[in-house]
């Protein structure tokens, strides 16, 4: 067994099941180990796609995928999505070939410092130094991926060490270390503002926000009175039917704001203390900074579920919310905009969905109704960095199959990752991209409007459109082997998406807003 | 005037004609700054698209453009291309906008370490503290980039302070540093070499390879009998009819060394001595180490058309070379390969075309004959960070308005870089792209095969193949705003490439190779 063998060997002991890989020269003995392998390897044109499609997939599964890259130039391109996979605290493993170790002085072309890439959104960053530490590194990057809430762990791989042999196999998994618990203090002081009649609220991030934790959340909601808010940039989200209904903090600050003052006691769980987006002149930067009645029961290292467990162990909340109804709004009709688009998807939305609201505007006229849709869960875009979609996607389609992906998606945003359409055809994977092509990147204009200033002037409007030419997004999809249809009609909207969902397999609507 | 008005005012004041830009909401001030300059602005789809147009832009121009980034994910996705650009040493300036400096510490999501990000790339890396620093810090920027060869400078900038009026203006431009001058003793040793009767070579990069430089190195080849041997990775290279003879150090290590090991003394000029791309088992590191007879006349970073002049002085060689002449193949016909392909392309090549041989392994066969061509420039990858031909393609064409450039790339790298379409078509840019589409990772295969695997293993050929599906690149070019055209015969080539050059604006053919 090679040292390459040893490190795919190693994350397969370990249960790692997947692997999203752009490889090179350097990367070859580790495709070569694949080859024995039992894991899925699923090929990405840019590495955007591969750490895009981790974050989806780890998301959904809590469990680490790999990603295996070319070097510093492979791992820069995959940045921006490990960025938001670190803000979403995703577990991800990637692994960064390099040149031999004999080699790396010699200054070759694609030599570049890859640690100091990997650490600006890696909690673990190393390298193989002897071929025997292969086993150890592989089980020590996975185990600080998945420690507490999950992480980004990068181990740079040198091409000669790979190829050598190895006498120690693998070595035993480290125990996962677990998130620590909550300040009892701290429960009991959240549990004493809750019994109060002040309004309150929960503030909701992480694993507080599905399965037990938005349960333990629903309970304590219905027990209190408290309304449930989440993180406006949240990494995985359930909602629909049957599910206590989850305010979005908005992303413009005052209106986060106003909602945040709306409530005599905030008491966050999952989350940070929330913060504006951008540093807006005259804006907060913290919302509820130099206020009373904030207790933090758990941050985003803690262990939040058990955060909530205790919570309504010690006000008695028993009893499942009884959640939403299904109240899907009526079917639109004539020239399409976010809000009838966000209609029409509530409508059709099919049970169990996966839903990827990443466009940058139009998802919140989504995520303001989605509560009245059929029982699904959101992935919503963590760090800022746009377009990464259609990889997180991906990611989901595989982490769940059965489950239809619906990626809400912008045409600006969108052009970033054009690429995931091909990855979506060749892996069959389940996944309607609906395209809210408006021509523009919208937000800027809106944040210049909001500023006072019109977005008039020559640059600034050439900068903010995607109008001349406009993308044809029926013809991109289709040369990346994906199907799509062009609509502009509510009517023909509906009729779209019900061809759609019935179908299996990758489709594109490309749904014109006026 | 606010401090970003200064920034762009400094910038234009300093000669800066051209900003590739992929702005968000910290960076508005400066694109509404742009509103009121005469700088040209042009829109990537995605950040990759901006930092490669500015790489071709400076390496043709000599003159940096601005690139307009948002924040750290914005920077993140242009690295590779920076990267590209640092090893080309081509002077580009990054403006990368950030929070608002009292908004920073809350870590809001776009957040990264955006220096840590910068200096892996740049050879300079400022943050702005004070909205009166705006000016000098961008004449700084700008100096810094054209100090010498050239290089990366880029600067940090926070949204408040771009608000901020500012009373100081533009400050007077420093003078750019000149690249040091070549030792007097080196040259002397080296025309003693040259001299006498034994083989040489001349090693070649940056400014010796077009040009004053190249025709002084062709002056010294021919008083001499010595070689012109360049880069792989050459940054620009003049030839075709007329220009003296160049060969590229082959990619793989056997044959660069074995023409290597053919001269008895090597004289550099403007390159790094040369070594191996990686570092294959049981291959060289470093060309040229542990021999004699090896002169470095001027480095990367000293002026080597001055230590040309020098030599020649020296040499008294003082004639021109007579260049070689133009002698087209036969015109190709049947099923296409690379040969033919280059076969077909030094047949129609128009005079003064700039071609980018961007395609990782079909760049060669036309390297091996492009002298033969009517006169013309080449951008080469210099960094090894594939994707990046269609961006070049883009600043060149901006460089040099009247000049037709051709992008010969391949199906996997110019996969990387599909949004580099839109741009070309947006601003009727006089591109043609040739897609050599062998449908795989060629390179990786063959590199496979060198090392005595056979990419036979069901990963192995998943991940080296662009089956499954192919990629129908006029149906993409379509949907971005570009002509296309598929040829799969010779005849059909030629006929697609008349048609192409004789029409100016953006076009795509793909050129399908059994």
């Amino acid at each position: 067994m090679n040292a390459a063998e040893c490190v795919i060997r190693t994350a397969e002991t370990a249960g790692v099941e997947l692997c999203f890989a752009n490889p090179g020269t350097t990367e070859m003995p580790l495709v070569l180990a694949l080859d024995g392998a039992r894991m899925r390897c699923v090929l990405g044109l840019h590495e955007t796609i591969c750490t895009g499609a981790a974050d989806g997939y780890g998301r959904l599964s809590g469990k680490p995928a790999l990603t295996l890259l070319h070097l510093g130039p492979g791992l820069a391109n995959g940045l921006a999505n490990l960025h938001n996979a670190r803000r979403a605290r995703t577990p991800v493993v990637n692994l960064v070939g390099d040149h031999a170790s004999w080699h790396r002085d010699a200054d070759a072309p694609l030599t570049m410092d890859i640690e100091a890439l990997a650490r600006t959104v890696s909690r673990w960053t190393a390298r193989m130094v002897r071929a025997s530490e292969a086993g150890s590194l592989t089980a020590e990057a996975i185990t600080r991926a998945r420690a507490g809430r999950g992480g980004v762990a990068t181990l740079v791989l040198p091409h000669d060490l790979l190829l050598e042999e190895v006498a120690e196999g693998v070595p035993p998994m480290p125990r996962y270390e677990p998130a620590p618990a909550a300040d009892p203090g701290a429960i009991a002081a959240a549990a004493e503002l809750l019994r109060g009649s002040a309004a309150s609220a929960l503030f909701l991030g992480g694993p507080a926000l599905w399965g037990e934790g938005l349960r333990l959340a629903g309970r304590i909601a219905r027990a209190t009175g408290a309304v449930l808010v989440c993180e406006t940039g949240f990494a995985r989200l359930a909602t629909g039917a049957g599910r206590p209904p989850v305010r979005r903090l908005p992303y413009f600050p005052e209106q986060a704001q106003a909602l945040l003052d709306g409530f005599a006691h905030v008491i966050g769980c999952g989350a940070k203390p929330p913060v504006s987006f951008f540093g807006w002149p005259g804006k907060p930067s913290r919302y509820l900074d130099d206020r009373e009645g904030v207790i933090w029961v758990a941050g985003t290292e803690e262990d939040a579920v058990a955060a909530l467990r205790e919570l309504a162990d010690a006000l008695g909340a028993r009893e499942d919310h009884p959640g939403t109804r299904h109240d899907p709004p009526p079917a639109p009709t004539g020239p399409l905009d976010g809000a009838k688009l966000a209609a029409a998807l509530v409508r059709e939305l099919p049970e169990d969905a996966v839903v990827v609201p990443t466009a940058v505007t139009n998802s919140y006229p989504f995520s303001a109704i989605a509560e009245r849709a059929r029982p699904h869960e959101q992935l919503a875009l963590t760090g800022g960095a746009i377009g990464e979609g259609p990889a997180l996607a991906i990611g989901a389609a595989l982490a769940a199959p059965g489950r239809k992906v619906i990626n809400l998606e912008a045409d600006g945003s969108g052009a970033y990752a054009l690429q995931a359409l091909w990855t979506q055809a060749r892996e069959r994977l389940d996944i309607l991209t609906i395209v809210c092509a408006n021509r523009a990147y919208r937000i800027l204009r809106l944040e210049l409007e909001r500023s006072g200033q019109a977005p008039t002037g020559r640059v600034t409007r050439a900068l903010t459109s995607l109008e001349d030419p406009s993308i044809d997004w029926v013809q991109v999809a289709r040369g990346l082997g994906v199907p799509g249809i062009r609509v502009d009609t509510g009517e023909a909207l509906v009729e779209a998406l019900r061809r759609a969902l019935a179908e299996p397999g990758p489709c594109v609507i490309e749904a014109v807003l006026s």
